[in-house]
């Protein structure tokens, strides 16, 4: 494997690689969790780190967003496992002919969200780079019985979504058309993490398995099953897909499923506890969709009374970059009897 | 300032920027330091965050080299405080076209210097990017007590460094002029972290400031200076420059004060405590070289009895890249005398 490139084994497989070759320390989660986490008294002291570049970011996103950006991406891990925020620090490469405005306005979109979501950012590095590259590391704590991982997920188990699915392709559709859409392109450029959320989910230690979707439900999905060793049974009726999807005429299932970048919780607990869990999020306005449950093994998807297996093509680094699929409109011969109107 | 770039304001400014730009939490120590502590119990949390990208290190060095200096400048600030590493966090951006025995190797160098000082890479995040761009954060902890500030150096203390001093500008020449020099080309690409000596030296709890020295003599003692509000009186003399300056021709001044890249520490203490300091270094094999003494203000430097302003000469990222400066032979003419022999 090693005279390959990264583009022919992408993202998921040059991340199992790297993890083979580290030594594995006496961390209870590490590598392969959406924080790793590590053990302080009665709480784990939770840890995650996210990059962004120019080549892999919308290259719309004024510096103010970027900041925000940078910031909300590594709060969302932290809620996805309960964890209240303790504070980040962010390592910024950028060029050397950078308008000192861009580093202003950079600075100001990531203090706006960290203190949105009672942090700070704490320290940093900035170096010179060919590119913007942007990398921000959070972390926070939880106390351990209130940790979701993303390996406890139970057969049985109920599966379920905070928000909407499908408002960042919905954004992205909005930036190739530029059109105006506010909320399509916030939801892409200035996500907003679910830590609240996360904290009061973990606060019910109802939620057996946690992780955020921004990958992709599909991608998401499979991390789950793997970890947990299980499978689900999703049920596509069910998917809370934004309306904007439809309006933009873009595949729902493409912009629901696979194309990711919405910053939602996927959880998996036990029916009984539905109306806790329900409860827990909709105290901060947000609501829970019960999509589908946690089945022994594979990952299938019930559409229009047919149950076909679910693919892992949420989005991967080094792989060729996709766009949003369009619905497939059946193009018709015009009839005759119309075409004489 | 917004109008400008980064070059004209250069990265201490810059910084400065963003410090003035975001809110400041409850943190005992934030950014301006090594590294940033956050309270947990009756220890500090440490957390520091350094980059590395292509366009600044080192062009011939190799992916294990790469790695293993990601986490070494990272574990030096957490030694410089006296910390005993818990752990790190990698984020690597990659060209798609980088080989996977490049990641392979790389991952090989951070688990080797992670190994080294008793902790592992627990975490990561991999990105596309249009240049080798790495991000490593460091976490560990101290006890409340054991913790070395940049902010503590009182009026009288003695100021020690330990090792020696102009190894990596030395490496950088064998670098310039291809020549093999295992010692010196060491030190520049797998500089050794002072994590060991660190740790004992806080348990001593008698250094009242430190930091280590890899931006240069110069700028970590304007650092110091400006944290404590105190001056430094140098004794050039004193300064542990390796016998590597003089055997490349190197420039002493430039190579022992400025050039950077020695991942040494600068710490003050009582004078009455020498012992104490210089048992806990040589616990380790190391050496402490006292080159001069705290004072009220001013930061000056004495060489061949002459006393001279120290100018924070020491490396700074967007200004122009530096060189190390070689020694000035004064060119004379060659005497008739002579030239008959």
């Amino acid at each position: 494997m090693s005279g390959k490139d990264l583009r022919s084994i992408g993202e998921r497989k040059a991340i199992e690689m790297v993890s083979r070759i580290l030594s594995k320390g006496t961390v209870p989660v590490g590598i392969g969790d959406d924080c790793a986490a590590l053990e302080i008294g009665d709480d784990y002291l939770l840890i995650t780190t996210d990059m962004m570049t120019q080549r892999t970011h919308a290259s719309r996103a004024s510096a103010k967003q970027m900041g925000w950006y940078l910031v909300a991406v590594n709060l969302s891990d932290i809620g996805a496992k309960g964890g209240q925020p303790l504070g980040l620090v962010t390592a910024l490469g950028l060029p050397k002919g950078t308008h000192v405005s861009f580093l202003q306005e950079l600075s100001r979109g990531m203090n706006a969200c960290a203190k949105e979501f009672g942090t700070t950012i704490i320290g940093g590095d900035t170096k010179e780079s060919k590119e913007v590259s942007l990398a921000a590391t959070a972390f926070g704590t939880v106390p351990k019985e209130n940790f979701m991982p993303r390996s406890g997920a139970k057969v049985g188990d109920v599966v379920a979504v905070t928000g909407t699915l499908g408002l960042a392709a919905a954004g992205m559709e909005a930036l190739r058309l530029k059109l105006r859409r506010p909320k399509a392109l916030k939801a892409l450029l200035e996500p907003w993490p679910r830590v609240r959320e996360g904290i009061s989910l973990g606060e019910t230690q109802a939620v057996s398995s946690s992780i955020d979707i921004s990958d992709g439900l599909s991608t998401s999905l499979h991390h789950l099953a793997k970890a947990s060793r299980v499978g689900f049974k999703v049920d596509f009726d069910n998917l809370p897909i934004t309306d904007e999807v439809q309006k933009f005429g873009l595949d729902e299932n493409d912009a629901g499923l696979h194309f990711g970048g919405d910053y939602e919780l996927l959880i998996t607990f036990q029916h009984k506890n539905l109306d806790l869990v329900v409860k827990a999020v909709g105290s901060h306005g947000t609501e829970l969709t019960v999509i589908g449950e946690v089945t022994r093994k594979g990952i299938s998807i019930k559409k229009d009374g047919k149950v076909s297996r679910l693919g892992n093509h949420g989005w991967e680094h080094f792989k060729p970059p996709k766009k949003v699929k369009r619905k497939k409109v059946r193009k018709r011969k015009r009839s005759p009897s119309r075409s004489s109107r």
